[in-house]
């Protein structure tokens, strides 16, 4: 994300810009450029109280052209919306790999219009092609801070995975039978299951043990309790 | 997203919640829950002009219990922070296949807790498993609704994908070496390259024609360009 420059052109609202900073901060995107911001809505979300540190080192530019001229490839966002594209254009889940390749070895600059009308055809001549986040036809417009947030997500995809606990080691068989065994003495002797019909209880019961997909630690207390009632169970008839 | 159920627990920001329900619109998710809402941030949500229909339409649940009672996997989100997690977690891009797989056949909740606190223990307790977006440890707290976008993002991923216009039909050969021919040709009458060092200008522009990758349509507007100038270039020698 070092390589990415988030470019905002003409963006009015300043909370827009403190959502666009805060988003780049938490995905690690550190280099914000503002192309003929509303001066005031600049300086007032640069002065916010805890606003981003991305948002007080924001660079202004004088043009797109100035914001987008050290960079190796330049993406536009757009929402469609009755716009005629001339650009090619992608989904943002197509376009991730793409850019994601691009910023392992240069700066790629990725192009934010006002809220109001996006990115000007000005503005989008200077992109090599488009990104489009892919919402609801009836809906597409979005939010300018998730808009922001779902591309750098995107752009960040893979670097941070994890996985905890999620594949526990499975209780052993035997564990699972213990378990299978002194719940059907439960069942007899509560009288849930009669005598007679045991062994067709018994069957039901071990398939059914199986499919609760018991972890190695959970069998073990799963086990302890059903022992502990059974115990119980003994003493009282 | 018809069988996506967005739980939305003890959330403070009327704007926030404002925010959540749009990101759902723009991703087709409609059901909406809210849970201990404070009631004059969920008024105030509700009755803002332009409060999309998810909102309005809002179901309030008594607790989180009722909230995912007719789902058949809940999945809390949580920013980790300095919490102990007791359960099994996975970052939003492992977790989004497997939820899109459960969305396909049954209903999903996915839970989001508080803006200040996150969703408590006892919140957790009724999730299968958590997920996490993996954001840069130094700041690993979203904004809710830019949290809550990247999330249903994710799990739409793919159903909309577009890729438009980017493989155009590469220019022929015929067409490439013609363009290079006549682009050699102004060189050498504009006395760029010298007559006599034309076979090794030209080998070097063989190769850079060749490395602007062309499409069909472009190659033929460049041939002519520079037809057009070799032309203008003969007449006026």
């Amino acid at each position: 994300m070092e390589n990415l420059r988030v470019v905002l052109v003409a963006t009015r609202n300043p909370l827009n810009m403190g959502a666009v900073a805060r988003a780049m901060s938490n995905f690690g995107a550190t280099r914000l450029r503002v192309v003929n911001p509303y001066e005031k809505a600049f300086r007032e979300a640069r002065s916010a109280v805890g606003a981003a540190a991305v948002l007080r080192e924001a660079e202004e530019c004088a043009s797109v052209e100035e914001a987008v001229a050290d960079c190796g490839l330049v993406v536009g966002t757009t929402a469609i919306g009755n716009r005629e594209i001339k650009h090619p254009l992608r989904s943002l889940d197509k376009a991730g790999p793409v850019i994601r390749k691009r910023l392992a070895r240069e700066r790629v600059a990725i192009l934010f219009g006002s809220e109001k009308k996006g990115l000007s055809n000005e503005d989008l001549s200077y992109c090599h092609w488009l990104v489009h986040i892919p919402t609801r036809g009836e809906h597409q417009s979005m939010n300018l801070g998730q808009a922001a947030a779902v591309c750098f997500y995107e752009l960040g995809r893979g670097t941070r995975s994890v996985e905890e606990g999620v594949n526990r080691g499975a209780a052993s068989m035997e564990t699972v039978e213990r378990i299978t065994k002194s719940l059907l003495a439960c069942l007899v002797k509560s009288g849930y299951v009669a005598a007679r019909s045991e062994e067709l209880a018994e069957e039901k019961l071990r398939r059914m043990v199986r499919r609760f997909s018991l972890d190695e630690a959970d069998a073990e207390v799963f086990l302890g309790m059903v022992r502990k009632v059974e115990k119980e169970l003994k003493v009282r008839r």
